[in-house]
């Protein structure tokens, strides 16, 4: 299969993205709140098209590069879900002046550099850590709240959008069930703030919770990013099954050890990331079979047990090995498909 | 400091890549033995042109697009120090009619398939694995490695150079005594070889041994491409000293909580990887602050705790962090540089 692929490559399954897409845009649809999809996973002009056919007209980027990427591309609808970073507010001003940008604060410090700074309209969101702890205000810090939203008003060119939260905590969940009481409790904890500062937005975005929940009802917006593609680690945390994972890389096998039942292949941690899962030892992907318009289910018993630069190392079955030839193409499905997508945005392949 | 950089930038110290190219370079040369270092670590024509002044000309890349990038560059001397990928054979004999190429196997189905699609001259190694278990054939394989020879020999336009090893078991190494210990069982095996097969040569590889012994007399080359940067692993391993890593990378803080003692950078798993070192818990990366010329020591009691694509989350103390500011610029001294350096190869500034 694919004689043109001679390197690490990302396959892309369109029609499995498509599926992911439909399926989180009719949700959203059907619980009545926007559907502004986490463009970092893909970071790819051509898998943004086809949100288009989806009616998806709003973005969340995390990076002010990636932000001036899309609107470049056409996309003038965008929220830079980061903390502002100070050192980048003329990049940010500029990109303001030139689409609907919405911007996310922590601390009252950088909104009062975003108020004094930026003379483009923007939008400002504020960000709300509801149990995750990686950044945002506490939920009850009603203090510091207030004085951002006493100086985005007294700015004159900041509107106050309302709060936005990425329940991160939901990837280190052991169930479903445990997933649902996060969204939940994250629910709640935005709704208080909802009630508090009316007339306010209130945003989710991580991939668990959103595909586990089937209405989002109370809440005002969802920016779930690795949906489009998933991975092994959505498909442990049962946010999908193996036929969702829309990516696979495509690496030549080059080298064969039946003594060790190890595979060689060109595909290392410049290619799938050193992100790994944990059963039975770590483990950094699975492996699959191409076939006419995709690949098989996960080959039994066959992992990637260790990863270099450039080597990717299979431990599998004698029956497997058997099978494989020097120069063969195995596909793997990536652990994190975001990391993955980023190291290979260069060298993509679409089916 | 440096009120250019604006996002996650890898910063070199040139004073100090100097240094540790010299020293090599100086051992290399009073054992006697060839220096042909590994340019996968830094990837940058800039770097590669310091080595120039230290007598390089001859060097090691680990994929075929690496060589093209160096080849292009004027570098006319290169080991691929990867086992022939099959699907690249016509990029290598294009590449083998433009510059000195050595190409690597570890298998007899492969040096066939060199043997009848090679056109151009090429130089070829036979890989050894003497302990590492990732590539390579067992010391031992003379059936093996007899029919390579006799295929290569047969071919007319190959030319069998010798045999080379990564010893890449020393980065498990709990002591320098051990990388002594692997050192000299790997020199140990590539000289029974070369008893065996007269007139080859023998070439290892990776940095911790290269580090730590200063005569490498018996063998005919080395090939280390870490030390240029160095790194946190390598300082673990005791290879080096904190003041040896070459390479830091500057992020911008985007949030301070004081109430956790954590700091946000703009700095995650795109720009440090996802490699770690175990030590009271997993860690990313240590802090250093900027000064003239170059940085601090690590700050003490303060270290990445967790990456997530676009964040990374120092831990530190209530001391440090009164210090810090929003759009500060920290230093993380990375646990692999060769892989922050792949992900940053883009944004390089040198000081």
């Amino acid at each position: 299969m694919y004689p043109s692929v001679t390197r690490p490559t990302l396959v892309v399954n369109e029609a499995i993205c498509r599926e992911n897409i439909s399926r989180m845009a009719g949700k959203a649809k059907s619980s009545g709140v926007v559907f502004r999809p986490h463009f970092k996973t893909h970071q790819s002009l051509e898998v943004a098209s086809w949100f288009r056919d989806y009616g998806v007209d709003r973005i969340t980027v995390s990076s002010a590069e990636m932000a001036v990427k899309f609107a470049r591309a056409g996309w003038d609808d965008i929220t830079l879900a980061f903390p502002v970073n100070a050192r980048e507010l003329d990049l940010l001003d500029t990109l303001a002046g030139q689409i609907k940008l919405n911007l996310l604060v922590d601390s009252y410090p950088v909104s009062l550099l975003i108020a004094e700074r930026l003379r483009s309209l923007a939008g400002l969101f504020i960000e709300i850590d509801t149990g995750y702890g990686r950044s945002g205000l506490r939920p009850d810090a009603h203090e510091e709240i207030g004085r951002i939203i006493a100086a985005i008003n007294r700015s004159g060119n900041i509107s106050f959008r309302g709060f936005l939260t990425h329940a991160g905590e939901s990837y280190a969940a052991g169930s479903a069930g445990e997933i649902r009481e996060i969204y939940e409790r994250t629910h709640r904890q935005l709704n208080i703030l909802k009630e508090r500062y009316r007339g306010t937005m209130i945003s989710i975005g991580d991939t668990p919770s959103c595909s586990l929940i089937e209405n989002f009802g109370g809440l005002d917006e969802i920016r779930p990013g690795n949906f489009v593609y998933y991975d092994l680690m959505q498909q442990s945390l049962g946010s999908c099954s193996y036929s969702d994972i829309a990516v696979s890389i495509a690496c030549p096998v080059s080298g064969i050890y039946p003594e060790r039942k190890e595979i060689l292949v060109y595909g290392g941690a410049v290619h799938l990331s050193k992100e790994y899962l944990m059963g039975n030892g770590k483990y950094f992907g699975l492996v699959v079979r191409y076939m006419d318009g995709g690949w098989t289910l996960p080959v039994p018993g066959t992992r990637v047990v260790s990863l270099s630069q450039e080597h990717g190392i299979i431990r599998t079955s004698q029956t497997f090995i058997n099978t494989v030839r020097h120069g063969d193409l195995l596909g793997i499905l990536p652990v994190h498909s975001c990391l993955t997508a980023n190291l290979l945005h260069d060298h993509m392949f679409i089916v």
